[in-house]
Formats: structure tokens, sequence, C-alpha cells
């Protein structure tokens, strides 16, 4: 699609970005004034290491690439949360819990690009880190374990996430992006504990092994030298 | 997934399952409230011809059969914008557009799914109907004309949810299926004209010609006997 029919589209006029963006403030302020003091004890003890200073000097002084990588993942997320919606069609709560993941990921989705328009940043084409490949590899190919553990995964993506939110909304520049990544945390957190449930209660053995096994993958992708800096990269160089 | 593992999620527990029907409802009313009396003369312009009383009459013979089609069509309408949000991802109102879309489509979905499980209705597997294939076939191959036949395909089943959403409730003895029923026509028919004006907005010619194409396509499908009863079939026989 080219830029002229792209600037065609005139659905959401500013009237509707304006009131948007009020209605997240609003949102916004009320999660923080109710969530002012999220306990992320949880997510550090799940997760098997903190993220490096290199991170995060790298990318606060590339905050437009991070923060298309963000909209990436939220997209991405929510993706393949319907994947699995469509691949197990028969679980009652699982189709629940998805499609209210899906619709959360949709919501920060949209919040992103509502950042991106403020910030006067344009979408860019911005490839896949090696992170979330490099936990699928490992993925069993048989059912309910591939399932099991594309949701254990989901639950350390989140985690990270979670973890990397609160480390950038200390340093950045930025107050209001700084306020909206605190307002994430809440429901970032939300996320991991939800996959990592439905993990187990689709298991009928413990999954405590497995996700011992995906805490020593993910802690490797994060703690490595990475080629290409992203929301979920290793130690730059 | 074996029946002994969909029973071990528990996530959903019953409260949230009772708080999720009482914020329903009450969203419910407070949307009829405020739109008793939709229009729906636009719809039924935009649609080349209205249902046959064979069909509202087998639906309503074969309300299960068409609550879990209803179920099937709300994810396949998610996913179907969830493809597009993958595949033009350079289109910024396209793209907020179609998250509010998805989040829509999910909110109905698990609106069905809690009242197949009021009702007591288990999860069947139902293959799709020949309605959406029957139009998808006539897609140009090339860009931007397939998205655009993909938004004015949308628009057409969006309208035709809506025409036997309110067709079924004026007949069909649950009365708060009725309700709910009602209560889509708001969204339903917002989304047929969000999905046409896209199509436009993303068009360098006047839509019309193909609108009045696939008016003819979607007509012939809907009027013509089919021998799969679905939300979106023709004449039963």
């Amino acid at each position: 699609m080219n830029t002229e029919q792209t600037d065609k589209i005139k659905i959401s006029d500013k009237l509707q970005t304006q009131n948007f963006l009020k209605s997240r403030d609003d949102d916004i302020n009320k999660q923080l004034n109710a969530t002012s003091s999220i306990d992320l004890t949880a997510v550090y003890e799940f997760l098997g290491m903190r993220t490096s200073q290199a991170w995060i000097s790298a990318a606060t002084n590339n905050l437009p690439l991070i923060i298309q990588d963000h909209a990436n993942c939220e997209k991405k997320a929510a993706g393949t949360a319907m994947n699995l919606i469509f691949r197990y069609e028969f679980a009652y709560d699982l189709q629940c819990k998805l499609a209210q993941l899906i619709r959360e990921e949709m919501l920060h989705y949209e919040q992103v690009l509502n950042i991106m328009k403020e910030r006067g940043q344009d979408w860019m084409h911005l490839g896949a880190g090696r992170y979330a490949k490099g936990m699928l590899t490992h993925k069993r190919t048989f059912e309910p374990a591939a399932m099991i553990d594309v949701l254990i995964i989901g639950a350390f993506i989140e985690a990270r996430s979670c973890e990397r939110f609160a480390a950038l909304s200390e340093v950045i520049d930025d107050p209001r992006l700084a306020k909206y990544y605190r307002y994430l945390l809440k429901s970032e957190s939300r996320h991991f504990e939800d996959y990592l449930a439905l993990a187990q209660s689709l298991s009928d053995e413990c999954i405590d092994e497995r996700v011992a096994f995906f805490k020593v993958v993910e802690s490797d992708l994060i703690s490595t030298p990475d080629k290409e800096l992203r929301f979920h990269s290793g130690i730059p160089i």
C-alpha cells in the first residue's frame, strides 16, 4: 500500500483520536491510582535473571525502535493467542481466557500506535529478533505438550516484558511513556500468571521441570550477546 | 485435548462467570435503553434481498446449531481482521480500526460462549458453510484490489448477520437470547459501515461497481438451495 492510500483512510478522525487519548489517560490514571505499588516479586522470582544495564542503556538510547518493537510484540501476542483459539476449540475456559488476552493485547496495540502518533513516529518494518524463536525451537511436537510449551513460553514473554517495562519506566526521559509503561505492569504481570496457570491446568503432570528448562533457555537469550536490539533482545554488541 | 484436561481448567471460576454475566447483562440493558430503535434501513438497502421465511423457520428449529455457528463466525471475523492487521502494517487507521473490530468480535465470542454455557450447550465442531468461501472465490488476486474485496465481503457478512439477528430476535422463544441479538444489531450495523468505508478509503476508484457485483453473489448464496444449515446459509432443502 502506498502513502497516498494510507493517507486516504480517514475513519479515525482527529476528534476520535482526541477522545481516545483522553479516555486512555483517564483509564491510565485510574489504574495507576489503584495500583501505584505493583509487587513484581513473583515476576523477578519467575525469571532467572534481571535485565542487564547494557540493554537498558541501549534501549533508552533507541526508544523509537523499542516502541516499534513493543507494538509488534502486542500484535504477535494477540496473533499467537488467536492461533491457540482456533487450534483448541473444545477447551471452554481456555477459549474465554484467550479471548480476554486478545482483547487486552489489541487494546495495548492501539495505545502504542497512538503513542507513536503522538511522538510523530512513523511505522517502520522491523523483523523479529531471536527471542521467541529461540524458545519456540524447544517446543515439543506432540499434544498437549506442544500447547503447554507455548503457554509456558507465553508466560516468560509476559514476565520479561513486565520486568523491562518496570526497568525502562525508571530511566526514560518521556514522562508520559514512563507512566504508560507503569500502567502496563499490572496486566502484563497478570498475563504471565494466567499463561502459567493455563499451562498447569492442561497438564497431567507438574510443569515445574518444563518451566525450569525454559527458565534456563530464556535467561541465556537475555544474557548473551545479541547483534539485534529488540524489546526482548540479549546483551547489545 | 481430552475431557479430563478440559475439566481441569479452573481459571475462570464460577464467581468470575457470574460477575461476567452480570456485567454483560448490565451492558446489554444500557445499550438496549440507548438504542431501542436501531434503524436498519441502510442494512436492508445494502443487501440485495431479505432472508427467506424458510431459513428463519429452520434456524428457529435448530437454535443450538445456529448459536454454535454464530460463535464460529465471531471467531472467524476476528481471525480475518487479525490476518489483515499482519498483512497491511503500514496503514495506521486501518490498523486501529481492525484492532477495535477484533476486540469487539472477541467480546461477542466470549458472550456467545457464556450463552452456550448458560443453556447447557456443549461445544461441537461445525465445519464452515459455503457462504464466505462462495464470496472469497471472487476475490481479486492483486493488491490493493484483494484487500478491498476482503473488506467489501466483510461488509456483506456483517450486514447479513445484522439482518438475521433482527429477524431471529422477533421469533425465537428464548427472551434472553432475543435480547442479546437485539443488542448485537448496533455493533454489527456499525461494522458493516466501517468495512465499507475502509474499502472505499483504500481504493483510488469508486467501489460501487465492486459492491454491486458482490451484492449479486451474496444474494445468490442466500436465496438458492443449500444442503447445510448455517448462520449464513441459503434456502434449506
